[in-house]
Parts: C-alpha cells; sequence; structure tokens
C-alpha cells in the first residue's frame, strides 16, 4: 500500500481483518509528540510507521506508507510539513500553534486540487475542554452574569491562559447574540487588579498555584442559581483521545476543518 | 378580549402599545405558586388577572380573560384543572407533578380537537438544571466514567434526588447508545454504601447537610482529566425564568410539550 | 431583678430552673438586628426584655433589666451605647463596625473601673467564617503558594470582600512569620487585573455574580499536591450561632474581647 | 563521626559550616522510597550515605553513618529494621503501614535504654491531609452536618479510603466530646448506598474515576452556611515534605512519635 493510492475504506481489508490506520508522527521526540507515539502504539487500529523529529528526512512518512500524520512540532516548520503531506496525498492532524486566518487560507488553497486529502487544525486536543467551552457558550444567554477562573502551576508565562480567554470571548460572542447586557457589577471601590481581566466584556481571573496543573472554570449565575462547569487536566496524556479521534476521522473529512468540535458531532 | 376570541397577537395591540399576556394561577396560594405570583407581576409583559387555590372557583380564569394558565397545584387536581382550561382555550404551562404515560395520553388527546392550544407539562422549570442534564447527556459518551453527587438540606426525605436519578438515567441511556462499558471499578473491599446507590449502573451520591438547598454534581473521568458539570440551587426564585419562559412559548407552541428543553432551543 | 446586682449566676434559680439571661437588642428593627431578635426569642436560655432602635429611648434596656445588650447600630452611635451599658453594668456584644485602634482604646478605659463587665466587639460573627480564617493562618507557612478567590452578589460595593482582604493579610502574616519567600509566578504576559489585587503580597480575586451570595475559597499550594478551604454563607441566619455565643460568653468574659475567636477556644 | 557519637548539634561544624545529616533510605527501590531518595538528594542540608532494599545488608545504613533513617518497608521486616536502628543509636523515620498498639508498645519498650534515640512512625506524611484532618477534628464541634466525600482512581480496592474513615473517626470523637447529637437526616425513602457508609456515625461517600488521583472533601454545615475542606493529592512527590520534615526533627525528639502531627506545631 502506498499513500498515493489509499485504500477505499482504511478499516477493512480482504480477508476480512480490519486494517490498522498508518500514521507518522512529526516531531515525535518533543513532549506532545512523545505521547502521540505513545497513544499511537497503544492503539489497536493503528499502527505507528515513520517518527519524524528536527534532523530527520521528511519524505520518511511518505515512503513508510503513513496514510495520516499528526504534527506537533513548531510554526516555523509545520507549513512545510502540511504542504509536503498534501502534495503526498497524506491527510493531516495538526496541533502546532500559530494559525492565523492567512495561514489557515494559504493550506485550504493547497486542498482545492486535492478534493480526498484531509487537514485538521486544532488549538486543544483536549476534549473536556471542548466540551466547556461548547457548553459554556450554549448556556451563556440563560445567564445574566458569567465569569471565568483559570487556576494553572505557577511556571505559566501567559495569564490568562488561551483558553480561558478564548472562553471568554464566546461567551461574550453568545451574550451578544442575545442580546445581553453587561453582566451586572456594582463594583465602585476596588483594590486593582480585583476584578480580574477583561475579555471581551467577561471578567476571568487567573490563579496560579504550586501543585496544580491545568484547571478552568467557567461561573454563570441567573436569580437565586448557578451553574459552574469546571474542567481539570492533570496529564497531557488527556489530548490523546482527542488526538486519535482525529486521526481515525480525518480520512473522512476532506478538506480544512479547523477545531475538533465538528468531529466530536457538537 | 375573551378566551374564546383570543387577539391574533397577543402581543401587539391597536395603540402601538405592546399588549401583555394575561395570566391565571392554579395553586396561587402554594409554596410555587407563590413565587409565581410574584414573578408574573414583576414582568412587564404579563398580567397577572387571576389567583385561584381550594376553595376558588375554577371558571375565574375563564371570566377574567386569562390566556395562559401556571398550575402548581397537586396530582389529583391537576388533570380537571387542565381539561378545563383545554375546553376553554386557555394555553397551560404545568409544574405540578405525577404525570405517566397515560395521563400524558389523555392529554394529548383533549388537545386533538383543539389545534391552536398549548400545554407545556415541565418536571423542572430551573433553566440550569436541565442545563446540567442536557450537559451530562452529551458529554457522557466521551468519558468512561461518570459518577453524581447530590447535596441536599437534611429535610429532604428521598436520596438520592429525582433530578439526580433522572440525570443518571440519561447518562447511562446516552452511554449505552455509544457502546460503553461500564465505568471501572477495581473496588474489592468496601463498607455498606461507600459506593452510593447504583441508578441504571452510575453510582449517585446523596450528602445530607444542614445549611445546604439543592446542589448537583456531575463527575466524569477520562485519563487524566476530568470535567465536572455542577449547579448550585439557593431558592425558589431560580425556577421563575423557566416558568415565565414557558408562558410567552406556550401560545406558540400547540399541542402538548414535555420538558421545558424544546422551550430553550436544546 | 436589676442590671446594678446581678445574680451570681445568672444560668441558676432559687426554684433550681435555670433563668434566663435577659437581653436587649439595639438596631433592632435593622437587617441584622431583625435576626438578632428571631435567634434571642427562639434561645431557650435567653430571654428578650428590650428592643430600641433610632427613636427610642436608650434607657430602656436598663429599666428592663437587660444584663447583655447586643447592638448592630451605626458607628456614630455604637460609642454612646456601650459608655452607656458599661456605666450600668450592661454586658455588650457589638457587631457595629468602624472600630479602630483608638476607639478601642477607649472602651478599654471605661471599663478600667468595672472589672466585672464585659465587652465583646467582632468584625464577624459567622462561626465558619472566622474557622476559615484560623485554619488558612495555621495552614499557610506549609505552602509555597496562597491565594484567595472570594465570590459575592454583584451588588456589592467592595472589592475584594473585608473578610478576604483580612485573611490575605493574615496569611501573609504567617508567612512572613514562617520566614517563607513570595509565592512564585512566572506570569510576563497578563492582562491587567488577571492576576487579581495583590493584598500584602498575596493575590485576591473577587467575583461577581447574580445568584450567588457571600463565598470565600482560600487556596493553598505546595508540590503535588493544594489544600482549599471553602466557606458559603447563604443567610444572615450564620451569624446568629456567634452572636448566641457571644451573649451565653460575654458575662464569663470581663474586659474587652476583640474578635470572637477566643470565645470559640481558638 | 560515627552513629554512637553523634554531634551534640548535628547542624553545626567546628569549621561554621552548617554539617548536613547523614540519611540512609530503607525500601530505597520501593515507589515511595524512590521519591525519597530524590528528595533526599535534593534537600542541601541532608546527606544520603545509605541506600538499602531487599537482598542488601541491613547494616550498611550503620556502618555508613546514617543518623537518621527512613524506612518505606513492609509490615513484615520493618520491626527488625526498627530495632536494629535503635540498637545502634540511629533515629527512624517510618512511613510502613501495619502498626497496631502491641508493635507501638514494642518500639517504645526498645526506646526505654535509649533516651537520646527518636522514632517517628506516620501513616500519613502528607502534610495537606494531615492538616486536613487537623481542622476536620477542630471545626466539627461547631456544626450540626459533617459528611465526607472521597474521590479517587478506579484502580482502589478499597472504599472508602483509609484517610477518609480517620478522618470521619476523629470528626465523631470531636462530635461526641461536645455532646453533639447525631447530624439531621429526615432520609425515609432511599436507594441502597445513596446515603453512603456509616463510619461511626459519619456519612462517607467514595467516588471512583478516571482521571482522578486522590482527592477528599469534608463538608460541614451549619444555619445559613457550609464550611468545605478539600485536599488534592496529585503525585506522591507531596508526601516529601513531611518526610523531610521528620528527617530533620526527629533528633530532636527522642522517645516514640506516633503520627506528623506534633512535629508541625499542630
Amino acid at each position: 500500500m502506498t499513500t498515493g493510492t489509499p485504500a477505499p475504506d482504511p478499516q477493512a481489508r480482504a480477508d476480512g481483518e480490519p486494517s490498522r490506520i498508518p500514521v507518522g508522527v512529526l516531531g515525535a521526540r518533543g513532549r506532545m509528540g512523545t505521547e502521540v507515539v505513545k497513544a499511537v502504539n497503544a492503539a489497536e487500529d493503528l499502527e505507528l510507521v515513520a517518527m519524524v523529529d528536527e534532523g530527520d528526512w521528511l519524505f520518511n512518512v511518505a515512503d513508510a506508507g503513513a496514510q495520516v500524520v499528526v504534527d506537533f512540532t513548531r510554526p516555523d516548520v509545520v507549513m512545510d510539513n502540511i504542504r509536503f503531506c498534501v502534495d503526498h496525498d497524506i491527510h493531516c492532524v495538526v496541533g502546532t500553534t500559530g494559525f492565523d486566518e492567512q495561514r489557515l487560507a494559504t493550506v485550504a488553497e493547497w486542498l482545492e486540487p486535492k478534493p480526498s486529502v484531509g487537514v485538521v487544525i486544532a488549538p486543544n486536543f483536549g476534549i473536556g475542554a471542548i466540551l466547556l467551552m461548547r457548553f459554556a457558550q450554549e448556556a451563556a444567554r440563560f445567564f445574566p452574569s458569567t465569569e471565568i477562573v483559570e487556576l494553572h502551576h505557577p511556571n505559566k508565562v501567559d495569564a490568562p491562559s488561551g483558553t480561558a480567554a478564548r472562553t471568554a470571548r464566546l461567551v461574550a460572542a453568545a451574550r451578544r447574540d442575545a442580546g445581553l447586557p453587561p453582566p451586572p457589577d456594582a463594583t465602585t471601590d476596588a483594590l486593582p487588579g480585583a476584578r480580574g481581566a477583561d475579555v471581551d466584556g467577561i471578567a476571568v481571573h487567573a490563579v496560579r498555584l504550586t501543585g496544580l496543573v491545568a484547571h478552568q472554570e467557567v461561573l454563570m449565575g441567573a436569580a437565586g442559581e448557578t451553574l459552574t462547569l469546571r474542567h481539570d487536566s492533570y496529564d497531557r496524556a488527556s489530548f490523546m483521545p482527542g488526538v486519535l479521534l482525529a486521526v481515525r476521522e480525518v480520512g473522512r473529512r476532506p478538506g480544512l476543518t479547523v477545531g475538533l468540535e465538528s468531529f466530536l458531532g457538537l
């Protein structure tokens, strides 16, 4: 089997046994890449056929017959990687950061002449975090108040976290769509910073604490009740179910997909 | 205005000012009824035209021109109330408990010859609780483990709460649909009761504590992460937004609606 | 019985039945005073003998034979009230705010010639809140990191709450006594306010949310573990056990006591 | 330096530089022992002089000049280890389980002729867990209701956890001492297990969830308020500060000490 002539259904073989999807990992020695390698090896329906990192030849993944490539590399090399894969009819699951509108448009362009190739670019493969964002977005219009508290280990350099800021913007947009006024707040006498950062009108508070890993709480309140959505991430392992889901699905989703949400059926 | 000749659009009047929906409350002196009376009085687009409780004439609500009736009475009188309202072309919002399949079928029959009348029967008007159940149901298939902890004041006689049991059954159904095996549990050495009640395969724990009101937590776990959905209800006031939403919408939803979910656009 | 000749043991009567402590309430029609009146009436060992508010004569409490007075009035009248009680040998339980070092010194002076009279002035009668502060103080030295999140209804005008600020200062002092360095924090890229208010080196975050009442969380972290202390106050009723405890104890604690801590045996 | 003639102050040397305490680790290749080895190596004031595990000679620790031995071995060998250390004037920090009253009495007997040797035997070196138990015990008498929820990974075989059961017993004893009646509970209609396990009159609930590590919550309630104490343990590293504290202090605490509490100044 070569990537140039992909089997029509990668799950079926002539002998009746399910075939395994051949997977290549780019950035295989990085922190996330290492986890991906472990997860692919542990999955019965996947086969690790190539591990590539700095200093390795990219065409190894093509030669090895990878049908899907997982890329956790760096913003400065990821575009080359995607271009190579698309050219070689290899589906891509991309967790590398640094994509703006322009980069996404470029990838979409590359995919135009390749109607069977799929690329999914996701800022977050944590299914729990994605669900939390989705639920916050759905619930926002029913609650006059929403605030976000994110809690991380003290080595984190940015505050608030990217996920918290993104959640705040999604909530703010849902509130605008529903015509909600700003959350009520009678504060007139505050110490600087007490009421958190203002992200698109939503207060976001960042706690930094030795012993914590990565946690986020969305608090929503209406008269007489509150709804709290909390996600606790203890381990990079938590991203792997999302990565594996994308690996299994990307071949059925030609074109560019941004975010894992649609793969989750949300 | 009489209920026999409802205005084509209850929101508009000839003088350009929005008309108010005339509302009657059955069980007006009960704990929930009292809250409904307050909430209707406080709503600018609603007008309280009749309050009925034991010993009062039911036809008062018709004579007073109620277009919508809210019923928080008792299982032994609610069917008569609904029948009366349907016969008089009055929409019904029913929070009284005790509806089984047979009662629902009877109400649906009554509605057949009345294509413009709407009846909504909801076991729970708390929007937060409804959202929590919905989100738990949606998230269930992504997590190997789900357990529920509900926490209430110590005067509650049933354990677990009806809402917790219902949430457990919804989660269990979603897990079955997704083909999930039972949640992992290596417990071999347990005190009786330590692992909670088994509701359709889901462990449910009931905490009773002075000072608490009504709280529910759904805990979902996957490798390296947990998602927690928590609802805190401090006050019966929290049911009123759901009741008012139903009052405003029921006229646009002819026939029988069970549960508030569809009114919430969920 | 007159307050000038107090019974040696207010709990004992000649007939063998326990006597009840006669209590007067100042500010009896205020929000806290109303609760105190209810609580004293409900306590079998206390007897409400006088209720005084603006426009009433203060000497009513003396004439009525009050042995203990509870004062929830205003900063501009509380000193006169205390002076009157001390002069009439009536013990005082004071929840009114606005006491600084000078006022406390003045009260202590008044008490010098009255060795049997007790006055307790407490900024907080909530036993849960007092315990939380105490535990935070005791635990602080074992954890490199401490932050505080307080959560209140959106009508609150100050942020952070007085209790949270006080807790932060107590924690900061305990950390200094133990020689701890500042909590680790690698943040270099923060939105203004994201990291909360700085109270004596401790980050304090204030959440304002419809539906909430008054809540406080102290989060402490060390390598691989966190300890969280949380207090939820749903109702002014929560202050009454502390007030009643003070009423029962103040007669056995001559002189000036600041804070309820010592009455709690902490 | 030999262990038979310990320096009067192990922290001081003739040249003015602080000396390091020589430490031996028994069970050095076990899960806890491995962590202890790492922690001792990382501590500037301690020196790892011997690592002993099955198959190694115990007298290595004496020959190497260990002043303190840390024992995380097994119930069937720990008594021999302690006897050896006491005989050789080596202080012991013991985390091995399986001590009953008889074993403790035996150790105390061995220590009688050795007035300068200290042995501390602790079921738990997690400072957070110890603080939680202590605070629960102190607060118990102020709250009519206390319940415990412990949450662990699903591979745990016992339910509830030993720490939760111990906390329940401590709370129950504190309640008895204060003359509190049983917690109020109107439950009459319960599914089996819903109200948790009964440990000495305290309800204890055990949650098992993929993704969790080891967590415990003590919930205490009074009218209008609740106090929640929560400990989250993410990593065995969390036990090391307690172990190192014991190593540093045991030389100053001759005789047998059970539990780390007194070392914490609690």
